[in-house]
């Protein structure tokens, strides 16, 4: 079995290092040049460490600026119930919510689709941004089916709470009918509101929720900052158990 | 009840265009001036519909060369038995896998707690490059237990298939325990192995597979091309049902 190779080894040391609290989430790191002086390696191997903890995440490069530790991401767990408020504070994190826009509108071929209506059909749209210890880590655009849902703009005006307006509006209980993940730029208008720089990485999910009859009652759009947030799925949530 | 906001409507008619086939994946759109001559609107409204359509991910804009029609992305579910290949041929596309690296070296701390193993224990990593139709969609890393798979690494080199040379290694079933999903930009090298723009999103997984006692066989990191796959994740696959 070859040895480890050199570059593991700077790669482990880092890690440790960040692990140990010595670099701390938004740091620069040291220089290529000074990280080879202490490891006593040459930059080719530094570069190779650089490139494996950027990879996994540990660490982003800003171009001409630097290596800096990654912010540590939010874990947000994606199975059947997704709850925003208890995801965030099971998390550890302080949960809130702007609201930017709340209108009713007629639904798109999309929108229906999603939420079994017919098209044409009026549906209540909520638009904002989710934020985790006063920092924006996602925007959101729920589509609700308005005529099935008395009182939920009121509602949703009132309590911060999607839950707790669902619950208003006679929707006891909701589960995660699908979920569909996938990466897109930033655009300027997103990458302002997320203060982030414009085409970094968001991380989307389109969803569909149902109440327990199996009816939809949300298309939920989210567009997390990718380097703020990271969805987990496991076995234990998805069988639904608590 | 307001009347559909008129750059809601312009994106319909789009959508419909992009559904019907009158532009197809990878065409470029008309100019915003040309668009805004067909729909008798300003270009401030078209400028709206395209940043709409933008968000869904049916289009992207090139920087200085306009707007393209979006490939449609190769949905792969996660839930609790993802197989690369059976995902693939499901969604119409024929799965190929290119082995770049195969080595026995030791697990890196991260590697050791993921597959349960001492700091130090030997690892089988195997990197490369899968395809969908002949298109590079993902780059990937597994991470196998060395000790516990006994002729792994030729299994893997014999047969293009994970699941059929974990097989034949004495692992007859394995499940997901865990997925991790994040976005980052690519690196030059990343890109460039997908084809990709510098920097282009990626959708990353980190996943833990364990054989049915229990015992994690496989720690494998994803990077999906974010605008060529969508992860998707339903209830009934969830529930670990066929």
């Amino acid at each position: 079995m070859p040895r480890t190779p050199l570059w593991t080894e700077i790669e482990t040391a880092l890690t440790e290092d960040i692990a140990e609290g010595r670099y701390r989430p938004g740091d620069r790191l040291p220089s290529e040049a000074a990280l080879a002086g202490r490891f006593g390696v040459n930059r080719h191997t530094v570069r190779r460490a650089l490139a494996s903890l950027a990879e996994a995440g540990m660490v982003h490069p800003r171009r001409g600026a630097g290596v800096y530790v990654q912010q540590a991401p939010t874990e947000y767990p994606i199975g059947r119930r997704v709850r925003f408020h208890r995801n965030l504070e099971a998390a550890g994190r302080l949960p809130t919510r702007e609201i930017a826009a709340l209108e009713t509108r007629t639904a798109d071929a999309r929108e229906a689709r999603a939420l079994e209506l017919n098209d044409g059909d009026p549906v209540l749209v909520c638009e904002g941004r989710s934020l985790a210890d006063g920092q924006p880590i996602a925007l959101f655009r729920s589509v609700f089916p308005a005529a099935r849902l008395p009182g939920l703009a009121e509602a949703l005006r009132e309590l911060s709470s999607v839950t707790a307006a669902l619950a208003r509006a006679g929707v006891p209980d909701y589960t995660r009918r699908s979920t569909q993940i996938s990466a897109h730029p930033a655009t300027a208008t997103q990458a302002a509101q997320l203060r982030l720089t414009q085409e970094a990485p968001l991380l989307r999910t389109l969803a569909v929720n149902v109440d327990p009859r199996g009816r939809p009652v949300e298309y939920g759009t989210t567009w997390f900052a990718g380097d703020r947030v990271t969805l987990t799925l496991s076995a234990s949530e998805e069988s639904g158990e608590p």
